[in-house]
This record gives structure tokens, sequence and C-alpha cells, in this order.
């Protein structure tokens, strides 16, 4: 039998408000088996950028990580909001060690194709680093993992927190039972019923063909359902401030 | 007998111009032994601080560490600099992985009393962390420093990155023979006849007590000489530049 490993992802907005933090580490903690924490942080980042003269460079609505962005991205997310999260789980006696993809080589990352749209220093993930997560859970070390990876040729890359979360569960599913919870700020995937307690891929594709899912949530539908389908146990969307419910949110299901 | 380990402690600024950091990296990895790599930090640091309107707060010419500044710091040193280093080791095959004093409880520090003069978020080292980073070499990372620790109360605290050598290379000389390099923007302790080759304790005192070593360079070779005398093998303070020459710069005697 393989041994369980729970992966949660949360937003960065969550480490902001220490009371909010506070208690979602309490709960976080309270949980039994080994864990990986991976969190996002793009709402400071922008106003980190702004404070810094940055203007956004948009196109179509999404944000283009250029020189300057990487900069604010790696600093905020690889130090301002890693550095908080591990501070305060070593704080409760959790023996944490924050990584970006670079360290220890965690996650590489091919640097975006320019073509059709140049997003600059975006990455997408290629390989996880299966051996050196599992051994730093061997070591009783959880790991907390920043938005960040590195293309192998000495430059960092801007990742999407809800695909580092699905790569690493999906790459450790060989190894260990996953748990993916992606903690967000709803309370689930809502219909006009309100929670949808349980969604297959065939329930999302009408759900989102009617409008119903849109925007943010496709991408993380999407990664949750690849997910799954890669082998890991359970893919659940929740509040991240409602860890101890195990029952809330959405569960993604096979069928 | 023990094993080598090196440990390098440079400056930040070595990271900011992409010729000089790729000259130091070229020779920082042709060592043939386990390595620890320190960074500073200061000026890049200052730089951003001004960047974001962050007044400096100086008393007696020492920056204070206050709430603003520590989170400037826990930005440039954890994320920006440490970050860049991990990804151009990593892209020359270095297992390279990044580290604070929070990440695995590396180095945790008490922050200094506010009495007689409260610098703020600043933190004097308590304890090493050996067993982490005995693990980290025998698993063939090196581990890259940045100058943060935390006090186990949650907080990352500001720390000096040639005290972070220092006490990291007087921990780890119980296990291990160290050889531990103060890298800086000069040749090495300089006296009226150029670089001092060889520096006693006794001649330390002389030529502090003339005024010829004076400011930043005391507590610097305060820490060489703390090494020296906590059991590390050999401390050599010279240019961050010129690794490959083994006896450039000055070495630190017992005697």
């Amino acid at each position: 039998m393989k041994n369980s490993l729970r992966i949660v992802k949360i937003g960065g907005k969550i480490a902001e408000n220490p009371s909010t933090l506070s208690r979602f580490l309490d709960d976080f903690i309270a949980f039994d088996t080994p864990q990986i924490l991976v969190h996002g942080g793009g709402v400071i980042a922008s106003e980190m950028g702004k404070r810094l003269g940055i203007k956004p460079n948009m196109i179509d609505g999404r944000r283009v990580t250029d020189a300057q962005t990487l900069e604010v991205v790696t600093m905020v997310y690889g130090g301002l909001i890693n550095k908080r999260l591990v501070a305060h789980l070593q704080s409760r006696g959790v023996h944490a060690l924050g990584l970006t993809g670079a360290d220890g080589n965690a996650i590489q990352a091919k640097k975006r194709p320019q073509e059709p749209i140049d997003f600059g220093w975006v990455g997408d993930i290629e390989s996880v680093n299966t051996d050196l997560f599992s051994s730093l859970i061997d070591q009783g070390i959880l790991p907390v993992l920043a938005p960040l990876t590195h293309d192998g040729k000495g430059n960092m890359l801007n990742t999407n927190a809800d695909a580092i979360a699905s790569y690493v569960a999906a790459a450790m599913a060989t190894h260990y039972e996953i748990e993916l919870i992606f903690g967000f700020d709803r309370e689930g995937v809502m219909d006009s019923n309100g929670v949808v307690a349980a969604l297959s891929m065939e329930g999302y594709q009408k759900l989102k063909s009617s409008g119903i899912i849109s925007d943010g949530m496709i991408p993380k539908l999407d990664l949750g359902f690849q997910a799954l389908t890669s082998g890991v146990q359970s893919v659940r969307i929740k509040s991240a401030t409602d860890l101890m419910n195990r029952n809330a949110g959405t569960e993604l299901k096979h069928v």
C-alpha cells in the first residue's frame, strides 16, 4: 500500500492577514500525514509591481512576465510570501522548508513559446524531481512551494501555482496516494443550486458550455482533472479557510 | 579523517553583473569538495528600499531593520539574489538549493535586545542545524544561504552574511575540515606594504589600534578569528573574483 500525501494549494492573499493565516495554518498542521504546501501570490506581486512603478504589461487580459516583472515575482513569491509561511510553520514546530523550482532542481520548465502570444518569462512545467520531494518527506520535512520554476539555463520562470500543485501531485502519484486540495476564496464550484458537491468531467463540460463555469475557474478545473487522470486519488476545490471540513467544497470525479 | 567542506561568502553585488557572476561561478564550481555558498545583498536591498520609497532608518551610521525593511531584505535576499544564484548554479549542473535560516530551521537567531540601541528585526545567531546541512551535503546538494534567520516565533530576522558564514563554519567544524573564505571587493587586509599575507590575532590588534584596520573590516575579522578559534581549519579574506588563486588574500592565523 502506498503512503498518503496531501498537497494543499493556497492563494498568496491568505498570508497577508495575520489572523486568517494563523487560522489556516492551525488547520493545515492538524493533518496527520505528510503534506506539501503550494502558494500563489499574484495579487501581492501586482501591488509590489505598482509600488515599484512597473506598468502591468497585459495581452488579452493576461499579464506578461517581462524582465522587471520576473524580478518582482521572484522577490515576492520566492522571498516575501514563501519565507513568511515557512517561518510561521517552523514556529508551530513543523519542519517546513521553502523551495522554488530551481532549488534542488525541484521543478524544471520550458519558457512558453513566443508564438502566438509572447507571455515573457513564463514556464510550462516539464519535470518534477520526485526523488527530492520523497527524500525531504522521508526526513520529516514539509516542502513549501513558491510558484516559480527554472529553465535549466539559469533563468527563473513565473509559473501558475495551480499548475505547480497539479504537476507535483501527478508526479508524486507514482509513489504516494495523493489528496490534492485547491484552496481558494470561494466555497467550491458553484451552479444555480449552490456548491456542486461532486463534479465529473462530463458535468464540467456541461457547466462550461452553459457558461456557468468560466474565466479563472477553467484552467483550475483543467489542472484538477489532469491530476485526477494522472492517478491522483482525490482532487477537491474548496475554501482555503475550511480545511477541517473534509467534505466541504467540490470533489472532482472520473465519472 | 574528517571530510573537507569549503564555505564561501560573497557580497550580493557580484550577482548583479552577469559577466562577474559568470566568472565567479565558473571558478566556484571548479572546486572538487563539497561547498556552501553564503551571499549578502545589502546594497541591492538599499536600492530596492529606495525604489519603494522606504526611508533608510539609521542609528550611528548603522541601518535599523524596521518592519518595512525586513520585508525588503526578505524579498531581495531570500528571493531575488538567492534564486538567481541557485538558478545559475543549476544551469552549470550543480545541485544547488537555496535556504534562509527559517528553511528546515537551518539557522535560528534571537532578536537583538532593544537596549542600548534598537536595531529592529536583526538576529544574533543562536543555533545552526548541522544535521540539515550534513544531510543536504550527503545528498550532493550545495546549500546557498541568504543572510536571513528566524526566531522560532514566526519572524524572519535580518542577519549579517559574514556572521552566517562564520557561525555555520564553526558549527560544521565538528564534522568537517573547513576552509572558510570571506570574498569581498578588495584583495585582502591591507597595510602600508599592500596585502597582508598572514594575519595573527596579535597582528590584527596592532593594525586595529593603529587605525589601519577600521570600520566594516573589524566585524569581518572578528568573525573570521571567531571561526578560527572555534576549530575552523582555514580562514581567508580575499577578492571574490580571485577564488582560483588559493594563496591570494589574507590568511588568518592563530599565532
